[in-house]
């Protein structure tokens, strides 16, 4: 049980300057599921003295936590273990001293991996849950590094590591506790002038989306949807928390609607450098990525897992976990191509849609697993609160909305981020109408269909001697186009 | 693929007296998926003309309808498909008329099966979807015809069709549609004359429990659920509902909390007939069966789903469906038991107090399927919204309540109708402490632990060297001492 090629479990632990984490993961299917997480909050960080040097409470600190992961370990594997220590053992003197008894405590040893190598690790983790091929920047700020890395698909092409992290900020500029403009344009600068020797690299290399790993924009994240905003990270939103964090004068009188008291101690710190990031490097968006540093060890040692099309992976290891047709999948997912090739490039054209729209028609099904009563609702939830890794938020919510309107009762889609209204509105119609007409489940008894649209105004013209030797599906056509005729989605059923 | 051997695909067609109805599954992992479900209401049994023939008018909504059920039914291989007629189909003088073009209609022979072989069909239905090895009483109030069984398992030792359904008793006793003291009376009356022969043979036979089946009992149950009582159904809730049925005058006004549309026109007369079974045979409550006549047609094709523990073969099935990890569900079983072993007989022993917390104890990670965070939130909404097959309503719900609770935050366990609240409770406190005491889910690393209890005041005693060895189950046992006795539960953590 306790073999390597037989446990299906691994662990990732990582020792990083605020806090040590341990993820165990089971691989299952193509893909991972989280089976316990367990987080410290160390920071070791503020134990480095003016020499470098940790103290030996900090050290304490850590090995107490490590006695508490050891126990865990001791059913895994020990190649399926990966241990990386980061900035604060790169930069402390006496090191050697804390791993040592670390490595005794816990039965394996770790590494402690450069800037560099720990870029290299991030990218891998977010390369693997996220979507796309867009060339993307990533940044990701610890506790006493920011890594900034280029890449695309699974190939970085630029790996920066910096020493600047909220918890060695707090400690540097905001010592004094005090939520001042001062401090925060000292922290500010301070960053601006750490980010300044790699510009010229980063902004000739270019990229499309950006998006941000880590404490201080999940934190971020966390904050803005509290506040009812959308999920989109910007420099607007950004100056907009710092007043927010301002309007306390000490650090300990900070109260910000949906940031955790865990989070806060290094949220002006982490603030600051995400702001000089934006403005140095002009950003106009980020979004929170789907894993980082131990998803990227993780993913290290799970081989094969890295498959270019992340979202092909993601919708594969979902059709196979919940035991899904993909044959009727695959044929829902035809005859919407069938249909909407016929109404021209423009009807449905926006980035993204098709992408959506087919990963929603290979997974409509996935409710009923659950239950055949409710199976849209019961699809929703499924999609709703499953880590779906190349989805963002708002897309999982899309479809998580389309799925629960794919057959019976129709009502227009709430208002989302992920696509246009008018999009998130075609891509419904497109998918009922091509669950409807191939609900026999056999592309060999799925009537010849003609969609015609005048804008949102749709007909469609199926054979009259089809129709009348068909009269389940005539039926139900007739209930569908008064469905969505009923909420002003005009749609005819032309018998020809 | 449309090959019977390799589709997994089968169909049920039930030609009733008040409604045909269709009903296709999909057999998965050992249990049964339903993926369509189709029911129109023909009302064949109101096109008996005094003759008993059947009205061409009646005739046709039925071809009608079957040529729907004929649609969906092309890509089903034959030997898949069982279709049936019943009673009124059994009494109609032109039955061959009917069913000639309905055989043509429909590519496939109707057999028309006598009231012993329906009685039979339907009690392996129930013993197909209700667990316990108790002997029951089975009763289906149909459009035209009544069944009783009383069985063991999957055998059945008496076998009753009778002629009298909530559709031929409206037309006899209501016909006036007047919802009258006085109708009443004479359907409560003609009901019990129906009965009077097999009274005694019943009530020597006896029984434990009673369950119904069918549109009647389903619809008080909804009726029920909707006013705000439990799910058991009582001579006195009857009679309650029988007042409410009276404050109307006519069938038309009849205004129940709960009763939908659809069944409107059938509740006084099958109301009726319930009264009548219930005082003839002094049931003292029933249950609502999972299934019946179409769940019986499917299993007798699926032979390899005949298990004499349902309740068993259900957990089996969402265990592989899910992918559990079943070793680790029987140690947390095993770990309940050796708790509980320990507190003696009184402490837990409530009847199926048991086997629903070691049913439990194997699907408590069901959640984690979705997500590790939330996962018993997410475990609870599976639970909750699956059929389970040998799981009353209430069963379902108490499993969901202590799944939501297995682990982290604990709050007291809501109201719920399957165990005494004390049951609940301890039921839940053993659950906790066992998935506590095998987190690493190796049998050889789980503590040696004792467990006393005064009442309610419990105490566990670990082997102190162990405790200090591992700090991360010393600790989560301190934060479980303090969760439970905060909320009332005492538990002391002993270090001896």
């Amino acid at each position: 049980m306790n073999q390597a090629g037989t446990s299906p479990l691994y662990a990732a632990i990582d020792l990083g300057s605020n806090s040590f984490h341990m993820l165990v993961v089971r691989h299952i299917d193509g893909s991972i599921q989280t089976m316990a997480k367990i987080k410290r909050k160390v920071r070791l960080a503020a134990g480095l003295d003016a020499n470098n040097a940790l103290s030996l409470d900090a050290m304490q600190r850590g090995w107490d936590c490590l006695s508490l992961f050891a126990e865990r370990l001791q059913d895994i594997p020990a190649t399926h273990i990966r241990i990386v220590g980061t900035a604060t053992l790169r930069t402390a003197t006496n090191a050697d001293a804390f791993l040592q008894r670390a490595n005794q405590i816990l039965g394996h040893d770790i590494d402690v991996i450069d800037g560099d190598e720990e870029a290299a690790t991030i990218y891998k983790g977010v390369a693997h849950t996220s979507g796309g091929g867009d060339r993307r920047l990533v940044v990701d700020i610890g506790g006493a590094s920011t890594e900034l890395i280029i890449g695309e698909g699974f190939d970085a092409c630029a790996l920066t590591s910096l020493k600047m992290g909220c918890v060695t900020w707090l400690e540097h500029y905001f010592k004094d506790r005090q939520l001042s403009q001062r401090n925060f344009d000292a922290a500010i600068l301070g960053a601006k002038q750490t980010l300044a020797p790699i510009l010229q690299q980063y902004q000739s290399l270019g990229w499309d989306i950006c998006v941000g790993a880590s404490g201080t924009v999940q934190a971020l994240q966390e904050i803005m949807l509290a506040q009812g905003m959308d999920e989109v990270i910007s420099l607007a939103k950004l100056q907009r928390l710092q007043k927010q964090a301002m309007a306390a004068d000490h650090l300990e009188e900070l109260d910000i609607e949906g940031l955790t008291l865990e989070r806060a101690l290094v949220f002006p710190s982490g603030l600051s450098i995400l702001i000089a990031i934006f403005e140095s490097l002009n950003i106009d968006s980020m979004t929170l990525a789907g894993g980082a540093l131990r998803e990227g060890l993780v993913y290290e040692m799970i081989d094969e897992l890295r498959q270019h099309d992340i979202r092909a992976r993601t919708i594969d290891s979902l059709q196979r976990r919940y035991q899904l047709d993909c044959h009727y999948g695959n044929q829902v997912s035809a005859m919407i191509t069938h249909l909407r090739d016929q109404l021209g490039a423009e009807w449905f054209n926006e980035p993204q849609a098709n992408v959506l729209l087919d990963s929603a028609a290979k997974l409509h099904e996935i409710g009923l697993t659950i239950d055949f009563k409710k199976g849209g609702e019961h699809g929703a939830y499924l999609i709703q609160h499953s880590d779906l890794p190349g989805f963002t938020r708002a897309q999982k919510q899309l479809i998580a909305q389309w799925l629960r309107r794919y057959r019976d009762v129709l009502t227009s889609v709430p208002e989302q981020a992920a696509l246009s209204a008018t999009s998130a509105k075609r891509g419904l119609r497109l998918l009922r109408l091509a669950v409807l007409l191939t609900h026999r489940r056999n592309p060999a008894l799925a009537p010849d269909v003609t969609l015609q649209a005048q804008g949102d105004d749709l007909t469609l013209s199926l054979n009259k001697t089809w129709l009348t030797e068909n009269p389940l599906t005539a039926a139900e056509l007739d209930i569908e186009a008064n469905r969505q005729s009923d909420i002003g989605w005009p749609l005819t059923i032309a018998a020809i």
